[in-house]
């Protein structure tokens, strides 16, 4: 039918042929890492070693091993991997279940556009790290793609239940480049240390989002209506839970996955402490903000704010007690935020922000980068000692920070930057990812609203209908029915006639619980 | 009563007849690995390490500790084997539970089958691998264990909601002991690779499965009815997609759980690779095959099918764009085996398979085994390096593979089958397990269809409620009389009339949200 | 308002003087455990190393590094730490979802008292092993968190429904204290060994909460009454399912996480086997007890007390067999408990336990402690060899054991207590964690009952309203409005009417699914 707009076939062709050049893209450049090749210098007596010899022996062996020994990542990676991936799929799909009608379209359009992001960027990512005509693929790259899953699923909050498959798709295609771009200029250019993503991805993703949601602002349609369709229900409210949860108790692996030594233990512990104070902080603002009562909204959303900002600064000695003041600061901020800021960012600058993402992801994402500043510019080599050279790079003058006994005269190892122009460079970041989302979404959205990719039309707006084929319930009278002609043909009629009727066989109490 | 057919007293008793005698056999038989028994030449110094120094002087210290110091499994095996018991579990617990009216039986039953395999599945493996007069448990048991569990809750899935409680128990109780004896001679006489299992669990499971189910297709009952009575809500969809994404995020683990160095990394990017081609395809065939809309039945269940296709080879250099492709071949296998052979299945051949375990499994697992065919037909030792005698085993005359450098000219060390020779014990293995399951299934459905195991009585199929206690519901009316009676009652009257009845407390509306 | 009692400013107030609190005292007295922090000894060499060379290095040399390296403990207590967070966040959480009008309450508060225990916690353990003025912070900190999280999370479920959440706070309060306390009373000076927390977490919560809840009773509510407002549904049983099963699956983490070398691996295979028969046992009994069907309260928690019950002796080598033996014993103490002894609690000693406690943690809790004094009191050095010291200590008479091979005559690393004397001990920690957690918890049940602290009025008990602003479900006629609205100002209105109304959009029937 040409008239079902809300899905025709182009949708279906759009993204085979995505799929179909990705699949080409990988053939010709991607190629695995060598620690997931064979090593050919591998002694004869080392291949005949069940695996767990070949672990006891890892740990006991001498030098004349170490360089025959295809890297083993897998321990290193792995379990943080999978937490990161359980915060995609799980977290990012059930948080956003919440929506009445449009649980379909939330939990499965998160499904689809993740496992297309991790397809592309792998390659976007792939080529802008070429080594010579081809790119290498190790748990790393799994676990980097799925950072780059988190900035759209962000974004896709921001839209949701606004846009169309297509839109959805086109959003990320784009978002997925222009992100992995501005990641890449400022980790090469501008130094930034950002270990949980929070301005890669959490400022990044919120700010493109609510650029592309502004963009879609259509006039006729009163924010009242869009937020009336926003319904709740208390079942999509436990559903909804559960990716709140998972979000919470995973972060600690988001914000220390590819952080090395004790980085990786203080951004572990760091994080922990951070979503506690927040979650409390929540319930506390939600408590006052609500007539003394809790509010679902924040308790799904607030909660996790600590982890965001904390994200650029996780790895970091903060102390603990910096860490729960963090967290309780980036809960009050988004607890404001929604209570306070949503509204003018829905009726004065006319930005439907249908999860919130600004108050989850965009302020706390800034406050993040601005501690980061802080944090960067007090560090001393006193209190990190030769890790020190690990956050502000080698080979700077000697003069240029105050001589400590780690520091080698002979101008060897010494820090490139100072903390101040290492806390200017995280401004630099800042402005540059708030200015590159800003207006990469505005273009986005200048993009998608475009009639070829099928917008929504008003009506379809928060409603699975547009996208899924909807079950449709048996009336418990046909059930009934069934059941009746089933029971005059059972094996043993007197068997049948014992099967209680009275309870759990069709009755109209039955169909509401 | 004696009437009450669906679950009698003889439910209760044979299995606890299996328990005790699983618990005797235990007894008996089983025995803890050395890994899991302190090592009595372990010097004085040695046990007064903390865990931590422990596992400080496990990386340092040289040869002199190295046979001294009990194996270390957890690290290598705990992370990925738990993966797997969430997908045990959660994922297809839940994935089934998307029946309207038979979520308790389908995540209960669930719950019991694994449990009880576990048990049965430990025993059995150890009877085929003893070691003098007992067989030793590690970790990796509690792993394979894990995979026997896959193929009887995918034979779960074909004859889901149309067996009593005791059917399922005698189902399971065969199965597993088929499934491990074809298992054994295919690894140790036809030396069969499948690191993914895909064709001792998931072509197994599937096509014993569809056997019994055949084999109690009740002629009087209309696949229509049946069809009929499988219908599902948008809160049982939503809770069977906590089962996929969960099945979809941890089959990495699946893969690669007992694989070895590199092998292991390649299986975890493979599949990674798979599961995300193949969630993109379902989408397009779904949006192609249901009127451009996307159908939560396939993305339930097809975006799963790359894992189960890429299993055989999953830890072979099939590079990534192999695995892209794997996975986006299953998809559309699995979205053409919903819509197209599964009414085929249903309608002539009497198949009535309740969750398409055919289009998930079955016709995957196929895929799979015939990949395999390709892959190892098509190694070389310029690929594989030292790692080609790991595949191909040692002890085989020189002339017989090409010569390369690798190759030791004494005839040491050389791969003991020829690729070819493989790919055609692969095949072998294909015919033998679709053989074995199709039979034993066949004989399995002839014996639990037997009137002592207490069959459904037709009204009965796919309903919770010959099965579990169900929920009753308080009216709002009773529910209202209550709380109005405690309200006179509270401590302080002023403070009890301060509550808020116009919402919460009970009223109709209420009742339906 | 000033009569809003079920929750005005004064909780906000208490939490937010509590946060602040907790950050000053981390302030003060919280630091980083060593390896956390940079090693200033590092080579600069190593500090060079990417991560996965660090790794590698880490594997291969010899002595002279090894002292230079800062311990890595990500890969030792990562993952098991994980699967206890999630146990006590989606485990418990999830699991009390069940009563119909609770759950964002049982979800929310069980999340609010989990982030809020996890800091006071921190604070009492750090408090009780000073080190100078500060105490540290390290993985294992989290981790021992989160076992007395699981303490108090325990005690909620006692007395679920039936307190104000400042009631909820003030009771977490003290409870940490005290239990923090018995457990250093019994571990230093008792020398109990209790590996998975089955008397200082289980026993120690249980009969806490209901000396709780024997305090909160008020005559004149009926016991039936109460019981009446706990009915669920089959939405709630499947949500409270995802608890059962996170907390089944995971068990073996939160019985091993903190056990050592082969202690370790048997912990894990011993509660992986004492899951597996608990639940089959518990599908036997309750066939047995609910006329032949089963029971999703039984399944949603007797399955469980196989952790506990084997929770003290976990580690120890009671052969796979006697795992078996101890889950299922502990599956029938727990299903005799819901059935029989339950009833008897609640009318005779006027105890209401919403959760069932008492059957899921106290009484199997009780079990675990007697099958300690019993494995203890019979475990020989030849069994244990050289860890026979982990078990009894060191510097004892050598006259007081037997003479084995492995006891040094010179009297060095001799025990140095009995098995005998050690299962004495484990009885005294048994009777001293009862008297503890029942008197504290009497003494807590007088002081929250005041007042001060907002109880609940009758007609709020049970009851979300209380405690949680509710969604109000837009009623169909006002989103049909909405969406007709919508209709008339879509950018293209042959597209908007192209949309189906037959399905999705909204109508009386679609309310119910």
């Amino acid at each position: 039918m040409a008239h079902d707009s809300a899905g025709n076939r182009k949708f279906a062709i759009v993204l085979s042929v995505f799929q179909v050049i990705f699949i080409i893209l990988f053939g010709i450049f991607g190629r695995y890492h060598d620690d997931a090749l064979p090593r050919s210098g591998l002694s004869h007596q080392t291949t005949t070693l069940s695996p767990q010899e070949h672990r006891g022996r890892r740990s006991a062996d001498g030098d004349s091993e170490a360089y025959t020994w295809p890297k083993y990542a897998i321990q290193d990676y792995y379990p943080m991997f999978q937490d990161v991936h359980v915060m995609m799929f799980i977290g990012f799909g059930y948080l956003m279940t919440f929506l009445r009608k449009y649980g379909y379209s939330s939990l499965g359009i998160n499904f689809l556009l993740a496992a297309f992001v991790i397809q592309w960027a792998t390659l976007m990512r792939g080529f802008l790290h070429m080594e010579g005509m081809s790119f290498k693929i190790d748990l790393t790259t799994l676990l980097t793609s799925d950072f780059t899953v988190a900035a759209i699923l962000i974004t896709f909050g921001a839209v949701l239940g606004k846009l169309s498959p297509l839109q959805y798709l086109i959003m990320a295609l784009i978002e997925v480049a222009v992100s992995l771009g501005n990641e890449y200029i400022c980790v090469h250019y501008l130094k930034t240390r950002d270990i949980g993503g929070s301005i890669f991805v959490h400022i990044f993703g919120a700010y493109f989002g609510l650029a592309v949601s502004r963009m879609l602002y259509r006039w006729e349609y009163s924010v009242t209506d869009f937020n009336t369709l926003k319904f709740t229900t208390k079942t999509t409210d436990l559903f909804s839970m559960i990716g709140t949860i998972f979000l919470w108790m995973y972060w600690p692996s988001f914000n220390s996955a590819v952080a090395e030594k004790e980085f990786q233990q203080r951004a572990v512990i760091n994080t922990y402490f951070a979503m506690a104070s927040c979650c409390v902080v929540t319930f506390i603002c939600s408590h006052l903000f609500h007539h003394n009562k809790f509010s679902m909204e924040l308790v799904q959303n607030a909660t996790l704010a600590g982890g965001v900002a904390l994200g650029a600064t996780a790895d970091m000695i903060v102390q603990p007690y910096g860490a729960l003041i963090i967290g309780a600061g980036a809960g009050i901020l988004s607890c404001v935020g929604f209570h306070y800021i949503n509204p003018i960012l829905e009726n004065k600058l006319k930005v439907h922000d249908t999860c919130g993402v600004n108050n989850l992801h965009g302020m706390p994402g800034i406050l993040a980068a601005l501690i980061s500043g802080v944090v960067f510019a007090t560090a001393t080599p006193a209190l990190y000692g030769d890790s020190f050279y690990d956050i502000y790079g080698k080979q700077m003058d000697t003069n240029a920070i105050q001589k400590t006994p780690l520091l080698d005269s002979s101008g060897k190892f010494v820090p490139e930057r100072t903390p101040m122009q290492q806390a200017g460079l995280q401004m630099a970041a800042l402005g540059a990812t708030l200015g590159m989302a800003i207006v990469s979404g505005i273009i986005t959205g200048l993009i998608i609203r475009m009639k070829i990719w099928d917008p929504l039309p008003g009506p379809a707006l928060f409603d699975d209908a547009a996208n899924f084929a909807l079950p449709d319930p048996v009336p418990w009278e046909q059930e009934s029915d069934i059941r009746h002609r089933l029971r005059t043909i059972g094996r043993d009629d007197e068997i049948a006639a014992a099967i209680p009727l009275t309870k759990g066989f069709p009755n109209p109490r039955d169909e509401r619980v």
